[in-house]
């Protein structure tokens, strides 16, 4: 069965900025640390697609993601997460799927399925690192795209001191 | 100008499971410590009122936050915040009424005025501890249901180790 966001689009995306976030990419094991994808200021980005999402719609998303005005500046002017220049953590989030139906319950329905939703992930990573290649002052300030990791309960903590949350959808 | 969610509701919520978190609710000052709302395991729930919600919308979000099952337990089944116990951290978030315009901009229209929302959160916290109050499992638990301050800059840090994102509107 097929299922769009309610705007009709493919993929669903909640920002949160934040000072600093992490997600656990590898538990600890064997005697070895936990591994943590960690990200500076910038912001998070929880991320879900749905079914009959394409490549196509992780460019669009890349493009939107990294060039609209989503900053407020002390100044008063909004800026891109580019020209902050900000650091993006992705993070797969396919209970953001879910929809209240009767009796109190709530449905998860209309994913694409996990092993593309990996695949599209890794596109919207891919794309968003060429956008901060390409510019000169995300490289001079180091600035980051980091993942979670599709399908795997990924522990987080997050901390932000000017809080902005945000839905997107694409 | 009138402005409804996509669904033509009045409210929406992203809801974010958590182990722990907190918000700062009063800045260090003189001396004195900053004072947080903080919570153990449960839920956040970011939350905007659109132009035209009401106090009914309130008691529908209550009822609705703190009975649908929400959680998914390693056993398999879902069960409410009121089921699990946990709590609830609410947090006024008034940048989830942002919408994409052209020119890479986001526009924040449509709110309800601030004291308003104060308000209406207000009523919503209200609500949702009377059902607290009338659980024998949540006052054993010592369940705790907290609010971020409307219209204030809230420092936030989020604990997460079963991550749960969902987007509900009312």
């Amino acid at each position: 069965t097929s299922r769009k966001t309610p705007s009709g689009g493919s993929a669903r995306t909640i920002i949160q900025q934040c000072s600093r976030a992490k997600v656990k990419i590898k538990p600890a094991l064997d005697g070895a640390d936990a591994q943590w994808a960690e990200v500076g200021e910038g912001m998070v980005v929880y991320v879900c697609f749905f079914h009959g999402a394409t490549e196509d719609v992780t460019h669009e998303m890349a493009n939107s993601l990294m060039t609209t005005k989503l900053f407020r500046k002390a100044t008063g002017c909004s800026v891109s997460v580019l020209d902050l220049p900000g650091n993006v953590l992705f993070i797969p989030q396919d209970s953001l799927l879910g929809e209240p139906v009767p009796k109190r319950r709530v449905q998860y329905k209309g994913g694409c399925e996990p092993w593309w939703g990996a695949q599209l992930l890794s596109n919207l990573v891919f794309t968003c690192r060429e956008l901060v290649a390409g510019s000169v002052k995300c490289a001079k300030a180091d600035v980051k795209v980091e993942q979670g990791v599709y399908g795997q309960k990924q522990e987080i903590v997050l901390n932000c001191v000017e809080p902005m949350t945000l839905l997107l959808e694409f």
